[in-house]
């Protein structure tokens, strides 16, 4: 029985975007698990998460917050909801599989998405806009009214511009130049933070590099740039996750 | 030949006080390293450093900090500063002895420091107005001019009182409540991250521990709540680390 994985849907022809969704993907593809992709649109995330009886571990302003991804197994009758504490139920529950967190490290890698993201908040600003045109029109009201919110501005606005955005483009350089520094500590025994075999770390940076990828183009000045960072480590950490990549 | 370990002498017994230099401290006691302690008051430290050769990976407004720990080792002629770093150089350096770093994990616990020291910020104003009446006259006078001059403030004034101080510590357990998360992912392994042995991320824990011992005292009322908190997991966690503790 197929575990189903709820993401939600761009009009790329790739359909996946999301970096949260993605790291779960790559996590799938990694164990090797049988799957399906249900599509889920923005406003259809909150009814479905509460059918399932699913709410991320995050809540925004003490409330439940209802994101993806999520998955429904049915050959245990679980559904779980949040990429960190759904990589934890897959290494329990198909321990013959590759482990996502092997050797005992889920807490040691629990903290890396904070600090991976908190060096990468400049990027958010070149991604977010870009966003609603490649959705689907009702998740594109639904993202661009609840963002709006949030931000407080246009998306539009977000977006750096001139001057600016050379000095933001540099500090994503700089935050990925951290995250090359951890990845340079395996000794080069191989594009990923343990050496040839990905984890967690490495699926939470890859799927920002899934969605850089989705937001600007892979003909986009940035991701050129990115390739071309650090000595070809992000080029090499791409290619390397690209086995891992299948969307079914 | 013995590794020369450079740290800040305090007046209290043990010595011994930093939460930095006694993640070193716990690395050479882990890997049972012959070394023997030099104790550097705060003005000597710069000095000391400029004639190693060594300065922090850290550097303050652009320029270096000079900081401890350092270490000299020399069966290689190797001086090093900065406890991360001291620590790859040790497991590197000697890699039949237990790992700080096992299965790889450098740059997975890269990060750790950071995102746990980030959860600890609170405790700070706790801890660094303590500092002074332990300090020796001459590094007292030196800490208390660099830190208000860092702060804007007298030191004194950093404490938190009354309501806010109720408010502040209560922070300090939600900082210390996640870390007890990352800890239970090791699924009741051990009182560790990875599970019975301790590695950096660990080490990094007790730094702060043995700091918070130091500067608020055994017989304090917040050194029990600590002991209280997280189902006993502080004492339990604390209790493990007692054998790499000596200082010599």
């Amino acid at each position: 029985m197929k575990i189903i994985f709820y993401d939600i849907p761009s009009r790329l022809p790739l359909k996946a975007w999301s970096p949260n969704t993605w790291k779960t993907r790559y996590c799938l593809n990694f164990k090797g698990l049988p799957y399906q992709t249900e599509w889920v649109e923005y406003p259809d995330i909150e009814p479905l998460c509460k059918k399932l009886g699913v709410s991320s571990a995050r809540t925004v302003d003490g409330t439940h917050s209802y994101t993806l991804p999520a998955i429904h197994d049915p050959s245990t009758g679980v559904s779980i909801a949040n990429s960190f504490d759904i990589a934890e139920y897959l290494d329990k529950t198909y321990p013959n599989t590759p482990l996502i967190f092997p050797h005992n490290t889920a807490g040691l890698q629990a903290p890396f998405a904070l600090a991976f993201g908190s060096n990468m908040r400049p990027l958010l600003n070149f991604l977010i806009p870009t966003e609603c045109e490649k959705l689907n029109p009702r998740s594109s009201e639904y993202f661009r009214r609840t963002r709006e919110r949030t931000f407080g501005k246009k998306l539009e606005d977000l977006a750096p511009q001139g001057p600016d955005r050379v000095r933001e483009w540099a500090k994503v350089e700089r935050g990925l130049g951290k995250a090359d520094a951890w990845l340079r500590k395996n000794g080069g025994s191989g594009p990923f933070m343990l050496g040839t075999t990905p984890c967690w770390a490495d699926f939470v940076i890859g799927g920002y590099m899934a969605w850089i990828k989705s937001a600007l183009g892979e003909e986009s000045e940035e991701w050129k740039d990115i390739a071309s960072w650090h000595d070809g480590r992000w080029k090499m950490f791409i290619e390397g996750l690209k086995k891992y990549e299948n969307v079914v």
